[in-house]
């Protein structure tokens, strides 16, 4: 892709929750003209009032980002193309084939519509939420479709990269297919397992632990949101749901019979995380992790760390157990791992309770 | 339960991996004598030489701790009664019901026999994993049957509590539903989740984020030992997967069809994660996340925590974001929310880029 455009501005931002707010705060700090708009008034002035943009209406504009909820998309896109008959038009949803479908199915000529999906969100939600941080190191994916001009396709990279996000390219279809496989499948997972402690008795759920939590946090998000989301993308999710549910039959029909058919399932879950890309694209994950105990004193943190970076051995990722009922916080600290015996010997010396 | 009795020892710990090497390294720091056995020598000597008892064969026990795969467990416990007939036995299997009827159907006395089951563990295996501080803080399931004697209870009890362990009381049956749903099914369910990345194109793993890493991250646990897990304890195991795929069908159907369903499952979901107990048994959790960004440079983490630590806030949670392709790393904070605002205002005057 070549960088031969600048993003220049001014930028029009329609919706101004998390993403569209964070989009408009991270344009404003790379010195681009923002407007803001959205439905409520009330939530454009809390943007502006961050230092996101004007609510003034621009006179013209190179770029319009469309940032409102996945089901409104496609019909807030033609009226962009419509208000704005010289603008480059984009928006940020999570998914693509279906408002791409809708703007289709209007008529418009689309030339000047590339779809766009950074891969940063947070728990929270409205203007409050926004930073110009959120998209920093994060993969935008960005979607022509086959009657993109490559002046659009290439404004809305240059939006990503003005954003501190790494721009993708990829087919609509392509994208979906992959978000369903990597976001909506594990997120309706995570849902169905927490979904199961609702009838749990309350002294069961004493004996969960840091698995359980991991598994079900993304449970935790907006219902009605996901609701949208996940309905955007029926026909990709509804496959992985049906080989899913295919696997689950093997688990129930494998935890009786003898043969390795729960065996195979519990291998093939094990070879999936081998994929995903570790830190930095390598292809494994590779980190060992080693174990320290920190009292629950203020400054013993701090100190963990001031001792850990003088052992020289870097720190790849890094969590703090809150189990139940644990009086010792207990950190894991991931470490490459030929590092590992270095971290514990040096942290041992200085009086750490660590292992492997 | 009344603590009148203490442990003396010595113990005999059968079988030297993990969890068996960690039982004796956490009895000889408390000052137990304790006998170590395993069916490969060479375990054995390991454990011995890591200082976590002798190989000699006692002349007699207080106490044995089977500590061997849990498809061995109901064998070796009916055998160590035989063996040792003043002893308590008791094991630390992850199911709680299987061996006891294996147990129970060789006709022996099992009055001396109490199951206990530590809530603790580690990606890694044998007895070079073994490690005093496993069990600190954990909770350890101790579970009587109706013939087990008094004195047999408060000796498991008293060995979960050397260890470091806080001790919870539950019936064998009642605790095997208890761990088929907040840990057997979570595990089953990230592998099924992992599964699917097996034949994913490698540019759609690209997009993966923080949430598949953390639903996926127990699927890496070893297969064949999680084999012999999930089959001993199949009943319930196999009802609750029959839920889920119930569950999975009204996520098929839902996301095509209007109503409701769709959401109800999602809420579900939601109301179940606010279910698990938080840090030190509060009801629900209400930690605030407060997002940092760090640069990948040495002494830049020690610096951030002693940064945060003088804000005076008390984190409670901390993990580091390892996205792909982000250069920069962001630190998750999460603290009570009362303190958010003052950790972010803390930090932001000394120069961090800090947002909640």
């Amino acid at each position: 892709m070549s960088r031969a455009t600048v993003l220049r501005g001014p930028v029009l931002v329609v919706g101004c929750g998390l993403l569209g707010t964070s989009v408009a705060l991270a344009l404003v700090r790379a010195g681009v003209d923002v407007h803001l708009r959205d439905r409520s008034d009330e939530h454009a002035r809390i943007a502006a009032s961050l230092g996101a943009g004007t609510t003034d209406r621009p006179t013209e504009v190179e770029l319009v980002v469309v940032a409102v909820p996945p089901d409104a998309v496609g019909d807030v896109v033609v009226d962009a193309l419509a208000e704005w008959p010289d603008a480059v038009v984009t928006d940020v949803a999570s998914v693509k084939a279906a408002p791409l479908g809708r703007a289709e199915a209007s008529g418009a000529d689309l030339s000047r519509y590339v779809g766009g999906h950074p891969m940063a969100g947070s728990e929270r939600s409205g203007p409050g939420a926004g930073t110009a941080d959120l998209f920093l190191g994060r993969v935008w994916a960005v979607t022509p479709h086959p009657a993109s001009r490559h002046r659009a396709t290439e404004t809305v990279f240059e939006l990503a990269v003005t954003c501190g996000a790494s721009a993708v390219l990829m087919d609509p279809a392509d994208h979906d297919a992959a978000v369903a496989r990597v976001s909506h499948l594990p997120h309706l997972l995570s849902v169905v397992t927490a979904a199961q402690l609702g009838d749990a008795p309350a002294e069961h759920l004493a004996l969960a632990g840091q698995g359980l939590r991991d598994v079900t946090r993304i449970a935790e998000s907006d219902p009605a949101l996901w609701t949208q989301i996940v309905r955007g993308n029926a026909g990709p999710i509804a496959s992985l749901l049906t080989a899913v549910r295919d696997d689950i039959d093997r688990l129930i029909d494998g935890l009786s019979a003898p043969g390795d058919a729960l065996t195979q399932v519990l291998d093939r879950g094990r070879a999936g995380t081998s994929r995903l890309p570790g830190k930095h694209g390598a292809p494994e994950r590779v980190d060992a992790t080693v174990y320290v105990q920190v009292p629950d004193r203020p400054g013993e943190l701090a100190r963990l760390f001031v001792d850990a970076e003088e052992s020289g051995v870097n720190i790849e990722d890094l969590r703090i157990d809150h189990d139940v009922a644990r009086p010792v916080g207990v950190v894991e600290v991931g470490v490459r791992p030929d590092s590992a015996d270095v971290l514990v010997a040096s942290l041992s010396a200085k009086g750490w309770s660590a292992h492997r």
